[in-house]
């Protein structure tokens, strides 16, 4: 048997490839999907079937796409009008090769939710591993608020019924191999630990620890982040995205090409790190930097407007490509032109067009500014999970999410030095002010681990 | 935490690699161990530990040549006089990382064996995952005749000992990483699946099935095979290695030099397929296919001649060299000149250096002949275990690891078809048998699953 | 200034890709034109221009395939009814970055002929380089003879005065780009030596020693092997070849699927070595070794059937179908399954499928036939020219590429030991004699070089 | 024939392949010499000879590395006490393959310089190309400084000699290659174009079109930069330099052992790009864009201390560090550790160590301070030639490559803004200044050349 795990940083999405005797499944594929075709041809595979857990909202699914270029089947759930592929029953087996699937319907985290065994017919047809999409996670289990406030209390109890009389039921030593790992959005606290069973997740995961009345009330008081893209995600994984065929190749662009799109209203997203930012760069652009791509992105950019890229070097374009058409933003439509090792922001420097740049702090320089002043305030958009948790006295607290809707609770009177673990959505959020006319803004390099490790006071959640 | 399976091919060994957070251990490394370090590289880790499961007797241990390399300390079981690392207690705990590993000791396939179990400190100290060496496999145990017959009933009971009181107890839910995959010598029968849980060895492996005295019967009837080079491999195991800094790059020879390495008593292997072989060939050379290199390559090269290697291509030099390293084969002298995608045997013809030729016959063509003639004996060449499965009437069995030993038992008044499963170990035979002088050899292409496949008679176990 | 040449080995062919500040010209592109698309990336220039210096008549010109991908626009020389690109006219001028390439008309291999002529505008307008397509090569000119007997004349002398008053006036210091290299069948004589200048052609080409009545005589007597093929050639280039977007990828076949495909016509081609070949091969196949691909395939394959590959291992899939593509073979419908590392050919033997053998002889062995048999003619299938160089006494001469047309040249009441050079024609015509249902067939391995090397007997031409 | 050129950015040095018949040479090897051996390798060639075309003062040559891998045979030039290889006599002859090389004593950039002439002895013995070292380059010829003032008229007069009567005699088709292009310290005035000929530079070289005295005048009026670390570079090349066996490859530090480092008085080199450097950096590095370490990194780094690197992320290790033992830097500790796609300084900015920031300007930021304030200075850091060619009214010119030796130059009551061409080397200044303590540093960012596109006032060389 051939398996591998095929891991989307950023999105923590995990989809999957089993192979047996020639014959192929594929779990959840991704949209740029180049990555199975490969696997196929390495491990003489033919992929066979496609299976979707369920209707995702947090990237493009990559079914249509995958299945296009290689003329596998799709298989999803009941229960929606997806516009593609066809529908399974509770308890529909498939084989390939030596191996058997059997599509088990545990809705919770949407009505539409799937998992599948994997099991071996030459082993007294035993379940050895589980694929849950969304609803088991390793230290967790999936959100059930998507539909709103009023379903989320129906789709808590559905959820626990599918894990407790569907799931775990499979017996303890079955592997779990869920759809997201750590720092999904699709869970709230899924563990760094990347391998479990559900032995291991019977005893230890915290979720499952709970009754039945525990669970539900626990999920309904859950709080979690959702983007606006999830809508759009929603839509496109019903509809079945637009194909692609192969990954976009966005052209550099010399600086006057670029000035020209920016002019007709292009978004520019800057991924260089906070220092190179805050030295300098072009008027308007959003600092999002690479990793922070997948999960940042689907909270700011418009799907309507052109994209330009600003890049460190040459090799990152097919990476921020890659992030950006995982969320369904196809309009990519160059990045600054540039040697292979070198910024593109050079020759925007060099044609003399307008740049801007942002105040830079360590928190040694924060804290003296903080005890001589009066006329700077601390802005912190870490989640309200981390704030919770501690921060610095009489500073302001917005999620950087939300922060280019919420800019009324941003005084505009003062200074604003913007902190958040490390200065990675800090650079985001002082661009965000920075787009919006606020001249006094300041990152804090190191965030809030710096200004814990340097000593400074804090104001700590009490336990 | 990072996790990273790493299969030999052909020896079917799996090491390990854990990481979490900059700090990784490694559990068994080959010799060609560039591979850790090169993960190491790129996920940025510092490999800290390397653990040996217990003297390995199938393969050359990489500890030295790793830790040479990078600095780490090598650590083992306790009741050997290992010439190098460091010996364990039975429940010595190590840090790295956010995660723990526990020494546990498991005799039984040998005396010094040892487990290991990860273990998550911030998930109540549960195992995750154990590493059991050669203790348990997916399907199947360790042998426990390597201390030869007086010791076996005694290693039986230890093995059931450690596998019940030590293993098994860990829970369910633990995921199991064995050393070896389908395919090894170090076990019986062990599963094609390669991913399995305690959960699920505890139910369906059949040798957990048993009671203990069931399973000591079992395990003292056993029969596996042994290569000679099983005994190099556990001195070199127990001094440590020579230490070889990169893999060996055998020159690219002329046919001219290739000769005079002949000349002076060099064995030369012959990877290409085996209608390659017996189309033509170096006269006196042996044919071991590729895949089949690790597995047979110490059943007959002598540790104390030069090697020669014919291949297919250029590219298979690396491959080739590396499988036999991992045997402690370091005196291989170089290849027969070639292009990158020419055989360097051309270069052999256009010498006019003379070349021999084998039989090859279709099981029609050897159907036909057996019907026709009585001067033609078949040979077959498989396992024990195989040729009680079914095999051709009036066959001669003589295993292929010691044909060469055993050529007594093959008259030499007949002419000789080899036949095996589908044609490799055949032409290995074929070629131990041309190089003992024999003229009328043949190699039946296809082997017994064409014979089958074709419908002709076989005599079958009788279940 | 970016230079670079990309050789297509087999074909001998070279094309050539110039790049400026940003702009590149590309001449004379093949067909898998990726190599151009990732030069322009990795250097980062936009390709600007295409240019063909003639209707190529003996491979696929990429010009439509690479201009369809990347929006480039294509020129070729006047007087042939193309159904793409745009006309030149004699003396044109193109700009790109800060070189300019300058259009000569140098009719005489075709009538539409172009060379380009690079300049450096900076370097007072001097000729730096010269792309001369098929009218000059490094140590031979183009052949003349492609619009048959009664042109040839007429080719001859417009030729000669292309060469001696538009290319060589350029001046000795022009480095020479040509279209071929040695092997290339659109010269009869080029040398191995790849870099050249018109000064050294001017001193040391021999054609360009003789006067124009010299040298019209010489390209008039001139016989030059024409495999059928080149008339799809030209046809394919004057219409713009089917456009393939990526390089076709076919699947691998089962046995069973592989047969079914052979059932219904499909054309088998063995690019395994000739040893390999001729130890078993699937009956009816043809045996191309790969570096025999780009020249044999056009002399045998019909573009009307679709074709199958048996390959020595995976890796050679790519390179097979580049090589096929090149001449306009799109219907290759598959290979046989095989792993990364094994021949196919095992799943045909295992199923038990039909093989056939072809003998395989040393040089040794033959001299030992034919002292010993009347029974046994000696078929040289070398070129006119090699057979004329020397020769074994009583050999029959056919050259491979017509020998299937002419197979009445061979008796059929005798065994038939073929031979070429080194083994690789002698293959591919034995494969021809069997497909014909010869039964006593051998190739001679090692080949006219084995023989002489033996110090056996030779014909030798008087001199 | 295979002839490779192997060019080394940074240095514009190129070191040149040639290969005939499995025998090769390879002349100026680089010290980071895999690449030959890959040559080799893929090419099936083995190399014979290393020839040496004089004492490079530029960068450290790699011909006991590579002689000592492959077991090649070293030569030079007479007249120096080398302490390896074998030297030279004027016309000395190599076969290797089916080619010869002559060997050709043209003295003048030093006394031992030789050319190497490549002859196809199948061709009438002519010269096809010729290795002609820093004798002879595209556009330029070496210079003749090399050796003090005193000596400079000597060796003029002596390399016109060589050039006239013992290079360009071979004929104007010969190739030219050179052992530099276009950004070599090693002439003045070398020409972009990569390719020539020696009827070329007859005709267009503007050294060539001199008479002999006002060669000789001209070339002793000659004033060229000359690092520091030449002096090393020629110990090196005389002695032998130290072997590398591999490329080092420095660890990543936490910052906690970057600093501890730091501390023992390491030097740091920040290869990001000028905005990110200015946005901050660690106290006391220097700024050296990658591109500008093979130049920059010789006029100031010493070879008795450790060396440290802050890079943009991890793909450029192998890159700095070759860039670094080119020039004989073998003392590199360590890199700050971060992720594959992260800048290090994230774990510098955690740990709260501390930080520096650098003034970045626009040009646009620069005018109008310069016309609000008296108080500001600009310092333009290029070279003398472009200086003379243009520059902004009032600034103060200082080299950068002797501005860390003339600090005094510069005033340090008032702030300065740095400014060169484009923004690299006014980062590496700036960073010069920032080290000795100057607070008020800007560097101006698109340099010059944003200057004079913004249509602000520039004070131009009369011509």
């Amino acid at each position: 048997m051939i398996f591998e795990r095929i891991k989307s940083e950023g999105l923590a999405h995990i989809s999957y490839f089993v192979g047996s005797k020639k014959e192929a499944v594929v779990i959840d594929p991704r949209r740029d999907c180049q990555v199975y075709m490969e696997l196929a041809r390495k491990e003489e595979q033919n992929i066979k079937y496609i299976f979707e857990t369920h209707r995702n909202e947090d990237y493009v699914i990559g079914s249509c796409e995958l299945a296009h270029q290689i003329g596998a089947r799709i298989y999803h759930g009941p229960g929606l009008d997806f516009k593609y592929g066809e529908t399974l029953t509770d308890g529909q087996i498939f084989h390939f090769g030596k191996m058997k699937l059997i599509a088990i319907h545990t809705p919770g985290h949407t009505d539409e939710s799937m998992s599948y065994a994997l099991v071996d017919p030459n082993s007294d047809d035993n379940a050895v591993m589980i694929f849950t999409g969304d609803a088991l996670f390793v230290g967790d289990v999936g959100r059930t608020d998507l539909y709103g406030p009023k379903e989320t209390l129906r789709l808590s109890e559905t959820l626990y019924n599918s894990l407790f009389n569907k799931i775990l039921p499979l017996g303890d030593g079955v592997i779990l191999c869920p759809a997201h790992g750590a720092g999904s959005l699709c869970g709230g606290a899924i563990s760094e630990q990347e391998w479990s069973t559900l032995g291991l997740e019977r005893r230890y995961n915290p979720l499952l620890q709970k009754s039945c009345e525990e669970f539900v009330r626990f999920k309904v008081a859950e709080r979690l982040e959702r983007p606006p893209y999830f809508g759009k995600m929603e839509e496109y994984n019903l509809e079945g995205p637009k194909l692609l065929l192969k990954l976009p190749d966005p052209p550099a662009l010399s600086s006057a090409e670029f000035k020209k799109w920016i002019d007709q209203g292009a978004q520019v997203v800057d991924t260089r790190e906070p220092s190179a930012f805050g030295g300098s760069h072009i008027n308007g652009s959003y600092s999002i930097w690479m990793e922070g791509l997948p999960g940042y992105a689907g909270w700011l950019l418009s799907y309507d407007k052109p994209i330009l890229l600003v890049l460190e070097n040459r090799k990152q374009l097919e990476i921020a490509v890659s992030y950006l058409i995982r969320l369904g933003y196809d309009r990519i439509e160059g990045h600054l032109c540039a040697g292979a090792e070198a910024c593109g922001l050079e020759s925007w420097y060099t044609a003399a067009h307008p740049i801007d740049h942002l105040g830079l702090l360590s928190v040694q320089e924060l804290k003296k500014r903080l005890d001589h002043s009066d006329n700077l305030i601390v802005l912190d958009v870490r989640t309200d999970k981390e704030w919770r948790e501690d921060h610095i006295k009489n500073s302001l607290h917005v999620y950087v999410g939300i922060l280019e809707e919420r800019l009324d609770l941003v005084p505009d009177d003062k200074a604003v030095a913007v902190i958040c673990s490390v200065g990675n959505r800090g650079s985001l959020a002082s661009s965000i002010l920075k787009r919006e006319g606020r001249r006094e803004v300041f990152n804090v390099l190191g965030g809030m681990m710096a200004w814990q490790k340097a000593g400074y006071q804090l104001i700590r959640k009490k336990s």
